[in-house]
């Protein structure tokens, strides 16, 4: 189901200088893990299934490097187009791609709705966008607004305080803002140059030169702009903060090892959202699907094979096919339960080998594989729990112990999987604490 | 040299809720690093000289936890004081203590000019507090103003857009403020129930009950409060960035020990802000004070003495004395250079202990000790580097190793320094990332 029945695309201008971020790099290309900031954004429009066409207008010298973001993190949707002088030169010069149909690479359709957004802005939601354009549809134009968060004043031109507004009175103006192509298309047509040199603000060219009162619509406090060195600094947590959030326990369909699943999930749930589903990986399950589409990072997957490398295969390509380690790492980690009495310890060279291999091979895929074996032998009433992750990843760890007093709650489980909750815990966040 | 010639005290309103954070502490008392954000806003008041007497004004319920805040960051030129339901009511209630000396702690001074900041506005500097006191003694009234991020719009009736504001003409208004004591005093005793519930800017009121249109001064894009989730984010980062910035590398005059300092600059010096002093620590070195009040909080000490215990007692003496540990904890690198043939690379038990003990001393005192012990010896070639970090600090290290073919430029130091350097480095960074 389209949500929107109307043809939309969108304008990402990204040719700013970014001076009051104080450093060399314009900040539409300063990295966030690693990541440039207009790739989020980009990726943020991706995201969202109706929105046919994604115009990023970045200065020329930084054509080739946009060109290459668009090739590393795999966009699909984007057109680059060269950048004017000023923020409304360039959107003059996304929006002239649709109308005149001079993008080299292909034909562009015309939309009847076009959104403008910044570059600068990564974190904004499809809600928004749904909301804005629709109100678009209705009015001609809107803009997501924010209360302001200091009061503004006017200054006399001695330098001093002639008078300050009422706050209660006045909003930001914030992006996403979208309009009836023909309206902006219409107004920028018709701007003087001191309107494409000094105006910034979309809604008053609609005002202006099409009478088109722009309907407000309040947005999230995730819309700010990042504008200053610190707001860098906040975009990055927010994204590290996001990642560790959730993570999704998979286990198959053997009672045992549902039972650990279920222990995990008890144990794991006080720090993160944890969604807990046994399935059988060998059928495509659409819960898993859903997951995936679901923005998760985290995975653990539980079996009790031995090295069930069939199923961990399917659960890679899955993820793959998701498309959800184009964005970000994912953190896979497999626990591989053993409750036979007779096999020892050690996980075998050859295995570990194996596994080591696997791991090294699907980090290209930005799938980080840790591998965790948990052994319970009843006669002893020991536990073991052996961490391999001398695989692909920085942190390193290894655990093992024994403790002969357990009074263990369920015979098989229980306390000890505050450790392995902990192992989890620290796996997750180790990629992105760095 | 004062640089102010007149009695100047500050009043900090701290009773919001912060509900724009979305959590359940109000954000003043939120930690960065662990210390509460007023906290740091008291201490950005307290380093200046020139400023008397600081007024917190906290609501009822949290009057409790500032006093314990006051006790353990050892704030002293603090009164805490009752808030009332409204940020202008706050601040009243903050300025009647100086008109009416109804404080039962003891009686203050009534000031000259007053500041009014926020305690949610960490990282102010002495400068921009001279420019608006000096301003206020001359105009009555003077604020720091900030350029707008966003266009400001108004609003119609129906929610659509009815006009927008050119943003070169109007400033955010932001803090600090300052005013003739009289002048704000005065405004807020004809202040209608109508200004103090709804109104929030002092500026507005000097303007309109006294006819004071205050003087505006540029400030900085380190003036922005702290408001949503993201800010606390960037306050920490910011706080974190600054805290490894600069290192300092205390020798004493010995040539060797010169020559060892001198080549640990040239390493790390790609790093950080590398200052280096030979000095005789016998003596109150004045360099070393104004190191110690330049907010450096990264020292590392070499000698050659076997555990020049005395001299280590002296720096620590003298940090404690700076007050520079108050705010964040300072980390003292031992580097103990033994260039003689005959002692073995072990460093003995019994020193050990002692240097753990003194560790563990001085770590109540917010100063955080690692030891390093470099031996060379000539005729082995042989570089040995042992760390001690079995000291109070969470991060482990042990380092050692032997090189045969060491080609050094310098025949004691220069290519291992490159090892000590990363060690300096990790131990820097390793408290600052907890």
């Amino acid at each position: 189901m389209e949500p929107v029945s109307a043809a939309v695309s969108a304008v990402l201008p990204a040719g700013g200088s970014g001076e009051r971020l104080g450093g060399a790099t314009p900040k539409q290309f300063c990295g966030l893990q690693g990541r440039p900031l207009v790739s989020y954004a980009v990726r943020a429009m991706e995201r969202v299934s109706w929105i046919s066409d994604i115009i990023v207008v970045v200065s020329p010298e930084n054509i080739e490097t946009m060109k290459s973001i668009v090739e590393k993190y795999g966009h699909k949707r984007v057109t680059i187009v060269k950048g004017g002088i000023t923020r409304h030169r360039s959107i003059f010069n996304g929006l002239k791609v649709f109308a005149e149909n001079q993008s080299s690479n292909r034909l562009l359709q015309k939309p009847e709705v076009v959104i403008i957004h910044d570059a600068v802005r990564p974190f904004v939601e499809e809600d928004i966008l749904l909301k804005v354009v629709m109100a678009a549809k209705e009015h001609g134009a809107a803009g997501a607004i924010r209360p302001l968060v200091s009061t503004v004043i006017a200054s006399g031109e001695d330098g001093c305080l002639d008078h300050s507004l009422e706050r209660a009175r006045y909003r930001a103006s914030e992006m996403p803002q979208a309009f009836l192509f023909d309206i902006i298309y219409q107004a920028y047509q018709q701007c003087t140059d001191h309107d494409l040199d000094y105006g910034t603000e979309c809604l008053h060219l609609a005002l202006k030169y099409c009478k088109t009162n722009a309907k407000l619509v309040e947005g999230t406090a995730d819309l700010w702009k990042v504008t200053y060195k610190r707001d860098l600094y906040a975009a990055e947590s927010i994204i590290k903060d996001s990642l560790s959030q959730q993570i999704c326990i998979i286990t198959d369909v053997k009672e045992a090892v549902v039972q650990a699943g279920f222990l995990l999930h008890e144990s794991l749930k006080n720090q993160v959202k944890v969604e807990a589903i046994s399935i059988s990986l060998s059928k495509n399950d659409s819960h898993l699907q859903n997951i995936f589409s679901g923005e998760c990072y985290n995975f653990l997957c539980i079996n009790d094979k031995e090295y069930a490398t069939e199923e961990i295969q399917q659960l890679v390509d899955m993820l793959e096919k998701s498309n959800v380690p184009l964005l970000y790492p994912v953190v896979l980690i497999l626990v591989h339960l053993n409750i036979s009495e007779n096999i020892s310890f050690s996980i075998g060279l050859e295995e570990l080998t194996k596994i080591k291999k696997f791991a090294r091979e699907v980090k290209k895929k930005n799938i980080l594989v840790y591998g965790l074996l948990i052994q319970y032998k009843v006669t002893e009433r020991t536990w073991h729990i052996g961490g391999d992750t001398n695989t692909p990843i920085k942190a390193n760890f290894c655990l093992s112990w024994r403790q002969k007093d357990l009074s263990l709650q369920h015979p098989l489980y229980s306390q000890k999987l505050s450790k392995v909750n902990n192992f989890v815990w620290e796996m997750c966040s180790a990629n992105r604490k760095t």
